[in-house]
């Protein structure tokens, strides 16, 4: 791709051609922040959604499945509402998600089918459907081709900053905000993120490019390795710009995609640093995705990271527990400093069976960077994998003993 | 069983017929502890292991694994070494541990091929023979039918506490020692326990009593997921009462193994909870199983407990996510406070896919208590499974952002 084709990544959304956003504060938290975003569209979009694989489904992932399956060439908005996850509620949950759909439905002028629900927070109680109405009102009222920033934070849960992104690409744009923050794992634990371009793209085009941007990118963060019952991640295109979509726009969409699952990472709930794990010489990718993700989610991995302790026997003994079968007389450990390894400041810990005779000093100085890679070489074939991570820290049990109070 | 046949569970150990104990401090630590253990028998004991499924071991574990493959008739002892692992130590490593082992025949004027070694603590440093020498030495010098107290004191890494059990039992006494303390978790993660009797056992009873054994306690336990490197657990049998183990002995058995199982669990590291969690109606043992270890290992979950919530939302996600066809609208999900579900004082939280309309200070009293039974219904076959777990505190992160310093 040549940087005519496509401008620099923004962690900032102008306009997108088409698309009028709001975040507004209805009252569902405890301070005052915005807590009900709509992204809406002046034309139908078409659509597609990547949901979480867990059995226990939010009553809107239910929803926007069927919608999606049903037509995905109408959509018109998408509602999210933060701190409830409607989710073990029940008959009336279902009713609600309707509800929702339709007040936004009737602003709009459009049909309940072509408006899609997400939200995130707490499992069990029932949505507030007098202060969700109200909040619906107010959104709807408030739309306006600038206001990302809002529905950025009305998405938020226990997130300590907005995550937004977006790019231009021959002359359409590609935008998209996210919320993350703790029960982030592979496949996409609680993570809510809505993608939009104005560039023309079919059904089949929206669903094949979100599919294999989900596997690059949402799919490759790990916080704690819950996995959550509402993630969900939505590409809406309303082809306003009437480009349409061509070779270039899977790796844009890469990109503003990777910015979003980084930035879930770095903000990871009580997260201090950002760990990128690139595993190699697996037998085959399933193989080093497992890998991956057992040092990924490891406590005691975590805990050493968060300590700045270079302590790789733990990282070579959750690879040996990840039910792959491995030779640790084959497997090599590299650290370094920043995102990506780059074999000038790379340092070998672990080769042929046993630690190397690295300078521990600076071992702990790579382990004190905000950014580390990690790469393990399993020698025992082609497999490899990539995981974003973060540590886990005092903050994070903090937040998590006393989410619901 | 009957009070005649088995006496009461002891959590001390007087002298077991034939065995001689020892526990010294040659300085492995940086503080004055005992370091280093002999568990001797005057004679010949049938032995047998289960050790870890880790695909990287300790050159302890392999060691041990290969001599009770050839002949488990003939053992006479077993040394431990706290600190270090021995493991990703290559040929050293194996070297070490061979010479440990000759050093105690030695002493007892046996063969090598008749001493088991074990070890737990860090991976990569190479052992300091001459201290471990040394400790040898003054071991053997010790070695006493009331060495029980040392040699439990030996073994121990971040345990808070030594873990001692004894029963006797129509005659003869089962007695045992443990270690835990983090990195526990199913199949036996970083934990070390050594099992002796003077009941007449062969060495095909010795090793299926084990293996029943550690499938009831030992592999019922989870602290954080982690599996370690160098997980054994032993059963030496020296026929010393002459009398020979009958029908009883499997039920004495797992008396002492589960009082140290949820003994390591009570002194997991940071734990401030116990948690006895018993999944039934899954489709089947395998599968409820999985569902108790994804469970008793999901960070929020452990949290929660930590933080006295009772945020049953996060054992129904946990549930979801655990790789099983589940359906919410058939689950029941109950609290109770200590270790068994009593019928009379249990919580019902979940059912119908729903929450319940319970008392949510009752609930909190009983997430308030030491102990906390929980009990997942999945309505969907006769599948069971329990587990006994511990919550994740910030003393779990201190403990192991630190641990090698």
């Amino acid at each position: 791709m040549t940087a005519l084709e496509m401008s620099k990544l923004e962690t900032s959304i102008d306009a997108v051609q088409g698309f009028l956003t709001a975040g507004v504060d209805c009252g569902l938290r405890n301070k005052p922040q915005p807590d009900l975003s709509i992204i809406a569209s002046e034309v139908n979009c078409n659509a597609a959604g990547v949901f979480t694989t867990n059995q226990v489904k939010s009553a809107h992932v239910q929803y926007d499945m069927a919608i999606l399956k049903n037509d995905p060439t109408k959509i018109r908005a998408v509602v999210v509402n933060s701190k409830i996850a409607n989710v073990c509620t029940g008959e009336l949950g279902k009713q609600n998600t309707a509800t929702m759909a339709a007040l936004v439905a009737e602003k709009l002028g459009c049909e309940s089918s072509q408006v899609l629900v997400m939200s995130t927070g707490v499992i069990g109680p029932q949505l507030p459907m007098d202060k969700i109405s109200r909040g619906i009102d107010e959104a709807a009222q408030s739309l306006a081709p600038n206001g990302w920033d809002d529905a950025a934070l009305g998405i938020m849960t226990t997130d300590t900053r907005p995550k937004k992104a977006s790019i231009r690409c021959k002359g359409y744009t590609i935008a998209g905000i996210a919320k993350g923050s703790g029960m982030i794992a592979p496949n996409m634990a609680t993570m809510l993120s809505v993608v939009v371009t104005d560039a023309v793209l079919t059904p089949e085009q929206a669903k094949t490019a979100l599919k294999s941007t989900a596997d690059q990118t949402y799919n490759c963060i790990a916080v704690d390795g819950d996995t959550s019952t509402n993630d969900t991640v939505l590409l809406l295109a309303n082809g306003a710009s009437g480009l349409h979509a061509g070779e270039e726009f899977q790796a844009a969409l890469n990109a503003v995609c990777r910015q979003l699952a980084q930035e879930i990472v770095r903000d990871g709930e009580g997260a201090t640093k950002f760990i990128a794990l690139e595993i190699v010489g697996a037998p085959d990718n399933t193989a080093a995705r497992k890998i991956a993700d057992t040092i990924a989610t490891s406590p005691l991995v975590k805990t050493a990271f968060y300590g700045g302790d270079a302590n790789w026997g733990r990282i070579v003994a959750a690879a040996g527990r990840a039910g792959v079968s491995l030779d640790p007389e084959q497997m090599q450990l590299q650290i370094a400093p920043g995102e990506h390894l780059n074999g000038s400041d790379s340092l070998l810990l672990f080769t042929n069976g046993m630690p190397t005779e690295y300078d521990e000093s600076q071992a702990t100085q790579i382990m004190g960077q905000p950014s580390i890679s990690v790469k393990l070489n399993c020698g025992a074939g082609d497999g490899h994998a990539l995981v974003w991570t973060c540590d886990l820290s005092h903050d994070y049990v903090s937040i998590n003993g006393h989410y619901r109070t």
